[in-house]
């Protein structure tokens, strides 16, 4: 039997099918649709987990869940998704698990989108090796999650928001509101107002040449990288900062939580790879209380697939009772 | 059957006796020998295990085993105390299980001292409604602790050091090397330091006035109390700062770990008590990610017996095949 995880983000959505042992059987890749409001992006995802279906040439039949792993406030109980900024009029409270139920015929998983990438690197990924690790992702903003004995610890819901330790007290704007978190300096929302702020002051940078040139309107990962190639001082000075602030917050992570390695992955950290984490290695050394039992900073292992792979692990591989399922529909439609 | 344990400090030797209930039936409370090395404080610890089984009214035979929470780093199989620079002549390494179970005929456990305590008020203490908590232990440094679905999270050996948190990239002195550490600024070390150089730079105190009074070398728990008491604004100052880092610390931790509690324990956190933990809590709120889901922040409960107690709950209540008994010795000596 196969399992489906969706990976639904601001800009794309990403769909994995996994076979029993995981391995990606199947994908696809679109834009999350911003012109029909949550309807359209719940559409897109039905559409895009039978199209990953038809791309591991698997009948829907096959398909033993869904996983769906979305930013925002998830209630998994319920099966909604709240304040997911990032997405198109979703402000408040979506239903998403019932209706991709009702169109798809299969149980629907919600989880946290970052927790499933995490969890994917843990079994599938850098973390593999491991019992014990913390995840940080970079992205938008900057995530995280921790797994403990191999499982996910969550808290009360909420564990794994690294991003908002604090590096440095009444330090720089964080997007949350408040001051001096991990993501006002490693989130790249962040570091392109950072960025935008210091044109305005006169300084010149090629990050937003570049930004054109790739015809975007934000400062991706990739326009990152290139500015980084290119030698933009600017550039170079923000992931300095991104980098002394990730040591810093891994550090004191470390320090409470003693975990084997650290896995450095989202958009920017995957994008940036190896050379990245090994520098938050470095700069998170000089603040390690057991320096010599430093723990390993790995790069993240599964890349742009590792969030809907995590969400396809989300679903149990056993055959649900039929009486869970709420609405059969015809799986061949 | 009893179990015994022992809280080994620098300055007190604290021995609880339990019954199967956790219950505290009997105790013992010296000082610490400082002038015969580590055999000295062995013996001490021994014949405090016999004192206070005597104060229980309860013959050396129905002893199960003694566990013993000790500074410096702990190696449990091997059962030696290493590098614990509160204790006399103590920079090595020094077994310490080895001598207890020969002299005392049972088996005895050793553990990290902060650790226990946290486990104690977990579970006996004001942890004892939660499955999870972050346990915080001011003392002459800040240690720590944490439980995580009812049991103690050690990471690699060496998980809980909270007191080793940057709160304040290249901050105040910290008697660990670095800089801007919590210890920096809650540990009682680091704020006599800090208060030293105040009063070197002209700044006036009643602090050392009172620990003259109290004819005590160091400022102690019980110093600083005073000193709030009277107004002191050095103390009230310093006290404030300490307020500050615990505050910024625990945030960073809650939103990283999500636990339901903070415990704030440890001679200086028992002795300030509830208003204390109060002003923790309102520090730590503005840094939280999720306010309206912050944790209880609670003073220990237990008080100077907690690590003792936690001492003796390390022992398994079960009895041990005698063959693991590596020495009986007559147990009526």
């Amino acid at each position: 039997m196969l399992r489906a995880g969706v990976d639904l983000g601001g800009t794309k959505i990403q769909v994995a099918v996994v076979d029993a042992e995981g391995t990606v059987i199947g994908q696809c890749r679109i834009a999350t649709p911003q012109d029909h409001g949550p309807p359209g992006v719940i559409d897109a995802m039905v559409q895009s987990v039978r199209d990953a279906m038809s791309d591991a040439k698997a009948d829907m039949g096959s398909l033993l869940g869904v996983g769906v792993g979305a930013p925002g406030q998830i209630d998994h109980d319920a099966g909604t998704v709240s304040h997911a900024g990032n997405l198109p009029d979703w402000l408040n409270t979506v239903a998403v698990a019932g209706p991709m139920r009702t169109a798809l015929g299969v149980p629907v998983e919600l989880a946290n989108d970052v927790q499933v990438g995490v969890m994917a690197e843990s079994q599938l990924g850098a973390g593999r090796p491991y019992s014990s690790i913390l995840g940080v992702f970079c992205g938008t903003g900057v995530g995280g999650g921790i797994v403990i004995n191999d499982d996910l610890w969550l808290g009360r819901g909420a564990a794994g928001e690294v991003g908002h330790m604090v590096v440095e007290p009444d330090g720089a704007p964080c997007p949350c509101g408040r001051r001096g978190c991990l993501e006002a300096y490693a989130g790249r929302a962040a570091m392109e107002a950072e960025a935008r702020r210091r044109v305005e002051h006169g300084k010149k940078t090629r990050l937003f040449d570049i930004m054109e040139k790739k015809e975007r309107t934000r400062l991706s990962s990739a326009v990152w990288a290139k500015a980084l190639d290119k030698g933009d001082h600017m550039a170079e000075d923000l992931i300095n900062r991104a980098v002394w602030a990730l040591g810093l917050a891994c550090a004191s992570a470390i320090n409470l939580l003693d975990v084997e390695a650290v896995v450095i992955g989202g958009g920017l950290g995957c994008r940036l790879g190896a050379p990245f984490a090994g520098r938050i290695r470095d700069a998170m050394l000089p603040h390690l209380i057991l320096q010599e039992k430093a723990p390993e900073v790995l790069s993240a292992a599964l890349g742009d697939l590792g969030g809907a792979t995590g969400a396809a692990l989300r679903v149990e591989p056993t055959v649900p009772p039929p009486g869970e399922i709420g609405v059969i529909v015809d799986r061949n439609d």
